[in-house]
């Protein structure tokens, strides 16, 4: 079976919040989807950073990297910040990643943007809400 | 039938892709759910500001307004600045909004948070970017 790394990207946050969502997340991937070995990495503040799980990543017996932001949107970290690390130019989706002395394919996915999944995701959070409200 | 309305909050950016995804998400909510009037409104930066989406539902005419904020996580807008603006106090889920001369409730829900949702989000960005990559 092809293995994949996945590096999942997060902003980093003097409070709590964004490291317990990215580190949640990372966990719901992992269980979901067995092809996946998820490494949650951080831009700021938190650790591991992305450089450490970079690192971590090259001893790792994986066929492919493929690095997920967990963004809402582009911006200066997605278009120019994540890409100096993987050492890729801006813009740039695809590259090359040494694992194990082997040359395997990088991946640069996007992050979350316009997706009716996110939709659903905000009116569940609404009914939520209001369903709270009537007990 | 009830009509419920909802300001969908965003963060706001001088590079324009945080508010175009909330934008596009609006109008994907506004699509799939009737019973929702959506307005955007931003913390900072972009316009509509939240306080002129506020201004703009008291003269709807809605059974219910529903607060959700277009983030990924729990921090100070969420926590302090957003129930400062609503006129709750911190932690605070439930008020009253005047519309039309009547005291409607308030509800204020979660950001995105922890949810299977994403994780199957992150997964699809992962293998849409793969994907792209065998083409």
């Amino acid at each position: 079976m092809t293995k994949i790394g996945m590096l999942l990207v997060g902003h980093g946050s003097k409070l709590p919040y964004n490291k317990e969502l990215i580190e949640t997340t990372a966990e719901f991937i992992a269980e979901k989807a067995d092809e996946y070995i998820v490494k949650p990495g951080f831009m700021s503040i938190n650790e591991p950073t992305v450089e450490e799980q970079l690192d971590a990543f090259r001893s790792e017996d994986i066929d492919m990297l493929v690095v997920v932001p967990l963004f809402l949107a582009r911006g200066i970290h997605i278009d120019r910040d994540i890409p100096e690390l993987l050492g890729l130019p801006e813009g740039g989706k695809k590259g090359t990643f040494k694992t194990n002395g082997e040359e395997i394919p990088l991946i640069y996915a996007s992050p979350i943007g316009s997706d009716p999944l996110l939709a659903e995701l905000m009116l569940k959070n609404a009914s939520d809400a209001i369903a709270e409200l009537e007990h």
